[in-house]
């Protein structure tokens, strides 16, 4: 059989150098949003829209939907709450839909509308993710977030954690430097990851803001099954076949 | 006394999220533009001009210029030869100008120009340029040139190798997740950086070209103390103080 193709994408900025036509594209950010959204559904959440514009969050807020939006760290005054997946408990989300304020989500789920399908991939899922891509014989973009369009050490040690566990399924191959990147980063993170993470720009800003509690959980593996996927401009829990 | 900041780009296509004013710029392209640089230089080439366009070069050529042009590893026909370092012969380019065919180191220097100063550095110049940087008390961007605005392995393996250096000379500090990265491929490839790179895309299109002869001698560590500078869009060898 022919083996399918795996790449890493970085950080956003390069993403216009990758074909997503007809591939699954997994998109990773860690800390937080990616590990949020996992949360919102695993807590029974509707569905989510993605939102770029605060005026946005604000016109859905008015419309009745339940807002989480923030902005260098601290809740919007007339969202309900901010987007650490702490705040996604089943009371707040069950049967709700969500706009979540993201202008890089945003962006990134513009940039991959020619995929197969677009999924959140985390920690949180990360074997339904594994298991589901293995069926489903696709060729796999990992998308990391990153921050600012720079490159995100976490979401690459999640990459490698996918990369890891596709590469040694016999399915896939790469020619994709990043793919070896991100697995020898991998290699040098697995044994703790939390450790690892330590010197992470993002840790460091989450620290200072006070928003690190939930780094801890957000490296837990499969805290839930589910799989986010975005369908015409949503994300919503994939029916699995 | 303050540390200096480092940082490392992974890709032009993120450079617009660094701010290089004041910074020195090391651009690494170890195969093979970077390398064919240092070569040139130690040969006894009196200046280097990067040129964007094919028809650029021809223009260069008509005037009397040594011509350095490829695409897609041919040698163009009315240029002397290609960019293999191995071109760059003393008996060639010793006192001579070369018009240097290049759309990507040309288009790094553009981005480059606010730098305090742009500078060329491989594995063939790593002692000097390390020395030198040290010596000049500012911040340094190590910028990737990668491939087509996409992450290089062997690349990221020579921003490791002077992040380590330079990081255990106590006067950098970093906040940049790349630095991390990159010091962590070095570490995986430090003992057998010949073996490592086996798995590069780039070392894989250079043996499709049969123009892999050279990269042993790219990875080759202090050829030269020459340091290539950046000077009025030309590249000429630093004086150094």
């Amino acid at each position: 059989m022919e083996k399918l193709k795996l790449e890493v994408c970085l950080s956003p900025a390069m993403f216009h150098r990758y074909d997503c036509n007809g591939v699954i594209v997994v998109v990773i950010d860690v800390l937080r949003a990616c590990s949020a959204i996992c949360t919102a559904f695993e807590n029974g959440a509707a569905e989510i829209i993605p939102v770029a514009e605060v005026e946005e969050a604000r016109e859905y807020k008015k419309k009745g939907f339940l807002v989480a939006a923030e902005r260098d760290g601290f809740t919007l005054d007339f969202a309900d709450f901010g987007n650490s997946p702490f705040n996604f408990t089943r009371d707040r989300v069950e049967g709700r839909t969500i706009a979540y304020s993201t202008t890089n989500g945003t962006r990134i789920l513009e940039m991959t509308e020619k995929s197969y399908k677009t999924i959140i991939g985390a920690f949180l899922n990360i074997s339904s993710v594994t298991d589901w891509i293995l069926n489903e014989k696709k060729d796999v973009i990992l998308f990391c977030a990153g921050w600012k369009d720079r490159f995100s050490l976490e979401d690459t040690v999640c990459a490698g954690a996918f990369s890891s566990r596709l590469i040694e399924s016999g399915k896939f191959i790469t020619i994709c430097d990043s793919v070896h990147a991100s697995l020898d980063i991998w290699d040098k993170a697995r044994n703790n990851v939390r450790g690892y993470i330590e010197k992470a720009a993002q840790r460091t800003r989450l620290r200072e803001k006070g928003l690190d509690d939930c780094i801890d959980f957000c490296l837990t593996k499969d805290y839930t099954t589910i799989i986010p996927v975005v369908e015409k401009g949503k994300i919503i829990p994939l029916k699995c076949k």
